[in-house]
């Protein structure tokens, strides 16, 4: 009976101890192995200029296109080391778009997993890093860029449900 | 003219090889070693809600200011592991302010080194990363927080001189 | 005599490579997948000075008490990249107490995960890196600190059964 | 002609797309979890000086054998951090086997996993970080090493069934 | 009383903020690059059979010395990795003792660096680290190992003079 | 006989312990930093059908040329995390060249560094990983490739002069 392990009664009525804001990593020993999916968004503002190289393939780097859709997936995979309290988690796939829109460059990223938790934080970590991304390889070229507008637009599988943000 | 870049000749004129977009991490070798800094600063959008339990100290992680922090402190760090063609950096000193504001949690990193390169991918880092983590640990609260306005707001050092944005 | 190591046919019978001490990660292939947990505990020896200034929130570098948390916890996540030959686990949670205590800080940690093989090493690791974390914020006070009695006191799943220590 | 990849219509048809090379880790959601192995092997051809010196425990740096072993435990668990579209896996056991041979040094590794995806990449890149140890360690007495032949011997598991190289 | 923290405005004058402890990477931008060497010890208690064991080169992992050894090295290379608020380093030479020692496992780290701050951290955390490897390739045999003693017993180079502690 | 391991009186004397292989982090501390170059080149022998696919932008998982100069030019950064007696070393370029070429593909890297140092396990890390990242792309279409003469082609810089092999 009971594991007492004295001093740490979960987080219920700690009212003191979250005062102090401990952190913790929330166990999700309990929760259903699930398929679960999540779909993030964000947007890199470019000048016209930066634009145009990126169009034209004369960024001196290389292609940021190709390099941040890359440096994407890598962050996907490694987000539980990044942020702290993010559960460790096998992802079954991974999709980075990033491409050239009006007034920038806009970036996807579609993470997918069967696990005790969702991939909302990898997918919102796989565009924040693509975004950094474009703006290392642009940065020569235009002193102004903006990262911006990093949200979750969709979220499936697991107990709270689908999400979907309209844009 | 020509792909034809047996054996590396170095990048110059090479621009169709440019055209393809092959990555490189260019050479600094020849700049100075500088005493350099950078300020980058970005922004969590977040419900009332759920600034009221950052505040109450309630957020069921921890303290979210907290540990955005320490995660942005450990990212600027590891900003080379993330940033394909960042270079490699032994930083001198990183501070990271994150903050209940209106509207949201305000988020600025100040990072400082003597090297051949700039640091403001590492600002920027810090500043996406502490914002990923306040996402992380307020999402259960708030399911439409939005990271934006991730930019650089001062540099200092190097040949490219002094960059300041005003806000 | 011959350690017997069956089940892996190509060391079978290298009696004296054995005897040279060959690593090798343990195969686990035919273990059950089964619920685990593991409660290390550790101290660190303070002085009564730098406990004041912990206790005052006035230690230059920060609160290490938070810092060592969340260290502890990142170190959990990345036990099988410091230990080499410990198996990589998706740990579905991790609680890591560090509190000022009588003559220093006490650190426990407690680690959760379903899995092949048990996560003593995950608990001892956060144990031992929220300990150092702690000796990292404070040893601008005290320069004699200790790190000391890092030691497994609970664990449960798995063949070997419950395993407790008194203390 | 306008990219027009509007919101990740799966790679399918997307003949456009993929001339342009877009990266994307395949998704495996769907794929069963079995047992899986694979068995690479590769070789490191060293002068007769050298291998003396290893023979005779007499290598500055420390035993290049013992070092190399580890080293390639160490690089299989971290393969999906290595390579950009690898699946994290959680392996269930690893052998690197590095021993003296005719010419050179001989280096073989088996990996286990249960699992969505094989471990071709998990053996293969355990013996190129077991050579590149193994070079590392000799390099202050041989100049012209060369690791070569990095191959894939076995590979058991998952739907493509089992393949097996002949020597 | 405040703890002025003068040349970064934004924390000025912040007293009750210092006091809820906020982390940050201490600026040391001016101090001078200095060659330093640190040296750590610590002590893993282990059973009578299972250093028999040891000696006899019949552990069923390998020889928890070598890997010991090994495991510390690479910790020392990632300790600003580990502890959230060092700095990175560039080490210039690690070395990790790991013997048989009557009543157990004992550990020396000797790290070198030249640069703007100590390599206390690194020397300690070669020796954790080490401590856990050698828990780790023991612990089937013996369930109630210490890892103890963990100190720092010389430093040298840096403002802070030499440091010597006498065991 | 004794191997002379004169300058860390610490193992002095140790001959047979030495003579067991005891790994250590060659001391550098005392070597001239000074501008420093490498570069390695590799191969992987690929089919024709999976040349025709890379040439025609066919390959499922994306460009794989362009994944490996990615790949290639991040495990250079991190070679000391990976091969355990390196030193770390801050990059000042990396360039790695992967090209389509008779019977398979060609990998060129070259690093430069200011440093204690040489480059060359950065140079030969590049080539190895990239040649791993290309069979990991090309898998699925070709099962028999080998990676094959990982070389170094060229060092300048540090006291043992300039090497530079003929090929």
């Amino acid at each position: 009976m009971a594991t007492s392990t004295r001093k740490r009664p979960r987080s219920s009525g700690l009212t003191h101890a979250d005062a102090q804001g401990r952190v913790r990593m929330v166990d999700v020993s309990d929760k259903a192995v699930t398929s679960r999916m999540a779909v993030a968004t964000g947007f890199v503002r470019v000048s016209a200029a930066a634009r145009r190289l990126v169009r034209a393939g004369a960024v001196k780097k290389g292609d940021p296109l190709q390099a941040a859709r890359l440096a994407g997936i890598m962050a996907a995979k490694g987000t539980a080391t990044l942020i702290p309290l993010c559960h460790p988690l096998s992802l079954t796939g991974v999709l980075v778009d990033v491409e050239l829109a009006r007034g920038g460059i806009a970036i996807t990223a579609t993470v997918k997993t069967s696990g005790q938790t969702g991939v909302e934080m990898e997918a919102l970590t796989a565009v924040a890093v693509a975004g950094l991304t474009v703006y290392d390889m642009l940065k020569a070229v235009d002193k102004s860029m903006v990262i911006e507008q990093i949200v979750l637009v969709e979220k499936r599988g697991g107990r709270s449900g689908d999400v979907v943000r309209r844009s």
